[in-house]
């Protein structure tokens, strides 16, 4: 079935800010019945995030401050694309600098929008197998801890509410699933 | 272990623009090494998502345009959180204002942060069960359509890029996982 009816037509749109990592705009829209609205957009450059398997049946966690949340969130290694960077590329250069591993196999978990009610923030997400640990690199703002979980830690950490971070729970998820389907519950 | 040697202390914020949905702030914080920073960070008031399970083994979708990615997504039904309401009313309500279906069983599955790089938006999901039809309700500028898939035309949805949206994906993995460890992979 065609999505016409759904679709919001840009009227006129104004950039509101212009930032470091993300601009915010206005857009007037003329909505399927004609009518008119408002919609604020956050545009984000776009990011990665690694599922980083190891040898022992653990994955790599991440722990970090986030100014946003106010808070420590544990999350799957991640960070934003550069510009004009290749996702697959920008995931391996986040999970070294993170975490200091290296991956000798990629495969692509998904990708998927974050917040799509009001950012065009698209994540990609990767699985890395083939670890090998080298040198951990942070940017001069970045400070993280790392840290491996079995698949039961991850899971008492979902239920515990320290894993708090959606895309997290989608790579944490296909894992238990994959793990499930192969009997390891 | 304490997180002390993460934490970025506000030293200074200022308001970019107060929205209808969303306000932008600018911080400028202390890192764990004494040096300053800028944080941009988006205030939302937060949202909530719901994976209605139907008694034929199915799950309810909805498509919707969203202006921000500039295409119609699929999406697990979802809103944002109204002043001062609580979490599961507000799922209630947004589960009949977009499908028309009421739950007699709600359970919470997760909470998760949809982009903690730049949001604030807390996201509540849950499980809903025990689905009887009764009256769509939109926002006089919501235009969905609703439909239903099996685990299998979900993964499948996944695997062609048409779910494409994380709260989605971190509820369809979910329920995928739940059906596994049932046997019905």
């Amino acid at each position: 079935m065609s999505n016409e009816h759904l679709i919001e037509k840009t009227v006129s749109s104004k950039t509101i800010y212009e930032g470091k990592i993300i601009d915010l705009t206005l857009h007037t829209v003329q909505l399927p019945n004609g009518k008119e609205a408002q919609r604020e957009v956050v545009l984000h450059p776009g990011a990665v995030t690694v599922l980083a398997l190891t040898e022992k049946d653990t994955i790599l966690l991440v722990k970090q401050f986030r100014k946003a949340t106010e808070r420590v969130l544990v999350e799957t290694p991640a960070g934003k694309l550069e510009r004009g960077e290749n996702p697959l590329e920008s995931a391996k250069r986040e999970l070294e600098e993170e975490t200091g591993y290296v991956a000798s196999e990629w495969k692509h978990l998904a990708s998927f929008y974050t917040s799509p009610g009001f950012a065009d923030e698209l994540m990609h997400a990767y699985v890395a197998t083939g670890l090998t640990l080298k040198q951990q690199n942070l940017d001069e703002d970045e400070f993280i801890d790392v840290f491996e979980v079995t698949a039961d830690q991850a899971l008492q950490m979902i239920v515990d509410g320290e894993i708090y971070d959606a895309k997290t729970l989608t790579c944490v998820y296909w894992w238990l699933r994959e793990r499930a389907l192969q009997g390891k519950a």
